[in-house]
C-alpha cells in the first residue's frame, strides 16, 4: 500500500498530466473504473494501476487526480497510434479543443470504420480531458497521426462557406472517403480547402450561430458519410 | 480604475461562480469579447462590465476568472429564462454536464426554432462552462423551464434500446415536435418513456461504443428533425 506522496508512481501520474512529459515517455493517464474497464476489455495492460484502498492511500490518488473527480482507480497505459485506413473516417486540423478531439473520437468509433485522423494544430488525445471524453474508444480505436497530402482521393472539406451541401456530396462520392474539420474559430486553411476534392457545409438556420461546435460539426458529417452515402460502412 | 481585490464588484463575479449564488441573485457571468459582444448584439445590458486595463487591474480581473483563461472583459447579467414553444425543440432530462447542455443550446439555436427545454437533473445554463460552450446562443435564445407533463402531444424519445429509428419516426410526425433526451450514463427515466408517444433509437456501427455523447445525440437528433420531418423549420 502506497502511503507517500513521494512514491515514484504517484509522482508519475501527476507528471502525465503535462504533454511535454506525456510525448517524451509515450505514457498517458486513464481515470476511472470505466476507463480502465474498457482498456482491458481492448486488451490494453497497463505500465501502472492504483487502486484506492488496495494500491494506495485513496486521498494521495485523489491529489494525483488530473480530472479532480475522485477517481477510485487510476491506470498508466503505453500511448498507441492506429494507421489511417477504413472506408469513411474523418480528418481534424486545427481542432485544439481536448474536449472535442476526445469526443470525435467516441463519435468515430460510433459512426465510421476508419481511425480519427489528427493533422496539425490538434489537441494531445492522450491529454486528461480528450481521454475521458473519448471514453472506452480511446483504447478500441486509438487516432492517427496524418498529413493532409497523404489523405485519399475522395476528401470532403467541411466548409460553412460552400454552396453546396454536405448531404448532396457524399451521396457522388464512393469509399474511401475522409472528411475533414477544422477548428470552429478558423475552419480549415486556405491549402487544405484547395487541395481537398470537394467542399461542403452542413445547412443550418438563418439567424442562428454561424457555426456549429467543431464536434458537432464532425459528428454530423459522420452521421451523414454514414447514412446517406452508398456502399457499407 | 479597480485596484482592490476586494471591490465588491469582483467579488460578485467570483460569487457567481457557485451555483447557489446564481440562483439567489439570479445573475450570471459572461467572459471574454465574443461573449460580451454576443449579449449587445442580442440586446442583453450587463449589470456590471470590466475590462482589463481600463476597468480594472488585469491582474486582479484574470483572478477572478472562473475559466481561467485570462479574459480581457467579464460582464454579469440577469438570467432570462424562455417560453417553451416552437416547431422543433429539444427537451433534456438529467444531462447533468454543463458542457454537454450549453452546447446543446448551441446546437439548437442552430437547427430549430424552439428553446432548449430544460426538466429535472439537469446542469445549470447559466454555469460559467455550460455560458462557453453555448457561446452567443446563450443570449440569442435562453434555455426554458420546462416538466415533461407539459410537452406537446408530439415527443420522441432518444432510447438506445428502441427498435425504431429516430428517421423513421420523425418523417410521419407533424410540429410541434420535441425531442426528448437523457443523460448519456442512465439515459431517460422510465416515465418520460412511457409518457413519450414515441421512441426511436440513432443506429450506432456494431462493435463501437454502446452511446453517443449526450450533446452529440441531441444534435443528431435535431438534425434529423429539421431535415427529415415534413413542415417549415
Amino acid at each position: 500500500m502506497i502511503t507517500s506522496p513521494d512514491n515514484s508512481q504517484l509522482k508519475l501520474i501527476r507528471k502525465l498530466a503535462r504533454k511535454k512529459a506525456r510525448d517524451q515517455a509515450g505514457l498517458f493517464v486513464a481515470e476511472g473504473e470505466d476507463l480502465v474497464e474498457a482498456a482491458r476489455v481492448s486488451g490494453w495492460g497497463p505500465e501502472v494501476l492504483l487502486r484506492a484502498g488496495e494500491d494506495v492511500e485513496p486521498a494521495l490518488l485523489d491529489r494525483v487526480s488530473a480530472l479532480g473527480s475522485g477517481s477510485r482507480v487510476i491506470g498508466v497505459y503505453r500511448e498507441r497510434w492506429s494507421e489511417p485506413g477504413g472506408q469513411r473516417s474523418v480528418y481534424l486540423h486545427g481542432v485544439a479543443d481536448p474536449g472535442n478531439v476526445g469526443t470525435i473520437i467516441r463519435s468515430a468509433h460510433a459512426l465510421c470504420d476508419g481511425p480519427v485522423l489528427l493533422g496539425p494544430g490538434c489537441a494531445d488525445p492522450y491529454s486528461p480531458k480528450a481521454v475521458r471524453a473519448a471514453m472506452g474508444s480511446i483504447f478500441a480505436r486509438p487516432p492517427a497521426r496524418a498529413r493532409f497530402a497523404e489523405l485519399p482521393e475522395w476528401t470532403v472539406a467541411l466548409d460553412a462557406s460552400a454552396v453546396p451541401v454536405l448531404a448532396d456530396q457524399v451521396t457522388a462520392m464512393a469509399p474511401p472517403v475522409v472528411l475533414c474539420v477544422g477548428g470552429e474559430r478558423n475552419g480549415l486553411p486556405d491549402e487544405v480547402l484547395r487541395a481537398a476534392g470537394r467542399r461542403a457545409r452542413l445547412p443550418l438556420r438563418d439567424g442562428g450561430p454561424q457555426s456549429l461546435n467543431a464536434a458537432m460539426a464532425a459528428t454530423i458529417g459522420l452521421w451523414e458519410l454514414a447514412h446517406r452515402m452508398a456502399g457499407d460502412a
